[in-house]
């Protein structure tokens, strides 16, 4: 199978975790689409010095790539809705695939920009149009399509949520984060695009228009900023109960679509509650599956890349396979599956939370200490209770650090054999999942 | 387009659930489609009253649905791996696409299933078998499909789940709990398939295959169950800032996968935490995307049959488009789409969240009050602040009932004029996103 060839436009952040992305993980990106994928032509007006363009097409006019007779797909990543909607069109003019992640421009354009794609028999993706790395446009058009969805919910624009998240945690100021956040290249230096809604609208014109089947309408989208919001109302909303939310939310009702970018009291014990920082979230209802939500970083190089690159893969997929075999059973090639052993039990390696029901008098814990000490595993935290009224034996509960699961096994074998211990230690693994 | 035609084996609660699903969503379906699906056989050993087959061909013996000329896809709903495998390769030896919800068939046969799927140029999909309703299989296959992915850790058995969420939000102990469950429907009668993993299990041996390019290798997991965890243990991990939860955990390693199933302690900030009762979520760790979590309803017959559903869709828009327009852009076909008018806000129904600025004297929130009470709004909590040293206006914090955005609006404006307020009233939406 003869290699897809691919064009970049633009080097920014998206565009350079692109390049990186599909350069490092090149092997497996093959295995898993069936063919090899290769970025064959650049557009740029200026080179990134972070990444290596050596043996690279370099083009500074754009519209040059999306006449590359060499080029299968086009990857829009300039930004913008006025150049990119020229190099898009012209692109599927010249009968290229396109994948963006220009949330404006779908919004603005997608309707006459699809309408041209169907024309000419080519394909546009824009996963990474909407919350970044989540695949939340595939999740709506293709792994709810059973579904009559009756609303959905996102936390949408990460600069404002990171704002939002800093005002409850620290009870800074609206003003002060926003500072920080443009100092960490979050926001923009014009930051009305985050902080008054308008990305988030872009972002929710085109979720309601997969879940409920209707136009793309960005211009009939209410949108009210968070600058509003005080530290008090963070403050007041939590004594009820409640943590402050950009929200984006469509809803079908009996007389219409709500299409509406507002913050928003939530309970706090809802999971998009519990959505901080730069991370993004949506929750989406259908009347046969009920709430889900999808959760992951919805800005970054790399996270958008990760959106791209799928969608440059689906289109790879489609070109260089049966249609019945486009998706590998198992996600990669049955001939490129890989043979890595799974370890044994004794080889994993966790925490441990113990519960150890130890003689009341001096010297236990000591011992205890020892044996884990001696095995090279170091304790975290400790909880000592003090004895039942009548009972000898005290509860000892302790975290470990991480080592072998046959070292721990060993050690636990030893503390049972004290006699200043009663019956089996009570052990479950811990994991911080942050790796 | 002719529709495409569908035959289901097995009327269980996934079985009585896709009936429904299909024919209830039949006009969205078949606008996302591209082609009506139609339920044209149904085998089934007995009749399940609430499904009725009036009009549709019945067969007592499974085998005759694999064997009917007239149908595309058999759909595999009976369970068990003994005849479900007989049928299954019995429908790919007849060409038939297959869609599944059987996570041990596939997880202990679908090596064997998908080569003969592959040398007959048929599909099986199996979304459904692992964690119900979450599209979880199309986001690690295609949404993630740019990335070298870490690790996963997923809560996949709802019945074990919701034994740890009764045990730490009631303090109950676990036969307790679990003889509920059995009764709730949850739990099986032999409640092992459960609680001690082997469900788990299953599905953990899928995700690590599509996550890492492996085969199938359920019979190496590692797999440990809940029934020796106490209400003393959830207590402890509590006080030590941990959640309880029973894992699937699957991470490449220098020297091989870990591939896992036991009871673990997470630090109680992470989302999967805060995943409780019967829900699921999967963590998965990308090395480009970083974390993504999804979640939703991991059983139940509809869930379960709105992947199943998704999967019919998938074949159905293989076999009904050109390869390139598979997906339509929005989900919906481009001449399907509906013209839903969006809402102007006013007509927009929430509850409010206000801070109002009010003199502190007796007389001025009863005059709120009768504002509110006169447009039919009723105040659903209330806090008032002591005025601060040297002020003699108070926060009074209200969240009212829902009601039209035009509502609210007309009576914050009567309040701002009363002479005993402050300045502006501060308006926050609220939505409990439980609808």
């Amino acid at each position: 199978m003869n290699p897809v060839k691919v064009g970049i436009c633009g080097l920014g952040t998206v565009g350079c975790g692109t390049v990186d992305v599909l350069r490092r993980n090149q092997a497996e990106i093959s295995a898993r689409a069936g063919c090899d994928i290769v970025i064959s032509h650049i557009g740029a007006r200026r080179d990134n010095p972070k990444v290596d363009t050596n043996g690279l097409q370099l083009s500074r006019d754009i519209f040059a790539v999306a006449e590359d007779p060499d080029i299968d797909i086009l990857v829009e990543l300039i930004g913008g809705t006025t150049v990119a909607r020229e190099l898009v069109l012209k692109a599927i003019a010249q009968g290229k695939h396109v994948v963006t992640a220009n949330k404006a421009l779908i919004a603005e354009h997608g309707n006459e920009i699809f309408a041209a794609a169907s024309e000419k028999g080519v394909s546009v993706n824009f996963e990474a149009a909407v919350a970044g790395g989540i695949p939340i446009v595939k999740a709506i058009r293709e792994g709810l399509a059973g579904n009559r969805i009756e609303w959905l919910a996102g936390i949408i624009n990460g600069t404002g949520n990171f704002i939002l998240t800093e005002m409850r945690d620290k009870g800074r100021a609206f003003d002060d984060v926003l500072k920080e956040a443009q100092q960490l290249g979050y926001a923009e230096a014009d930051p009305r695009f985050d902080v008054e809604g308008i990305d988030a609208a872009h972002k929710l014109a085109i979720l309601a228009s997969l879940a409920f089947g209707i136009p793309l309408q960005f211009d009939k989208a209410y949108t009210e900023g968070i600058s509003q919001i005080s530290t008090d109302d963070v403050t007041y909303a939590e004594e009820l109960g409640y943590r402050i939310k950009h929200l984006g939310l469509a809803r079908r009702t009996e007389k219409g679509v709500e299409l509406r970018v507002h913050p928003t009291l939530i309970p706090e014990k809802r999971l998009l509650a519990n959505v901080n920082g730069v991370m993004n979230a949506v929750l989406v209802k259908g009347d046969a599956v009920g709430p889900t939500l999808y959760y992951g970083a919805g800005a970054g190089g790399e996270p958008t890349a990760s959106a791209v690159v799928a969608d440059i893969v689906d289109v790879a997929r489609t070109l260089s396979a049966e249609p019945m075999h486009r998706v590998p059973h198992l996600a990669f090639q049955p001939d490129a599956l890989n043979d890595t052993p799974v370890l044994p039990i004794g080889d994993v390696v966790s925490a441990s939370y113990l519960r150890i029901s130890a003689l009341d008098k001096p010297g236990v814990f000591s011992k205890i200490a020892t044996i884990l000490s001696d095995a090279d595993i170091s304790i975290e935290a400790l909880i000592q209770k003090e004895p039942q009224p009548g009972q000898n034996h005290v509860a000892v509960i302790l975290l470990t650090s991480r080592c072998v699961e046959s070292n721990i096994v060993d050690a636990l074998v030893k503390i049972e054999s004290l006699d200043s211990v009663d019956g089996k230690v009570v052990r479950i693994r811990v994991e911080s999942l942050d790796g």
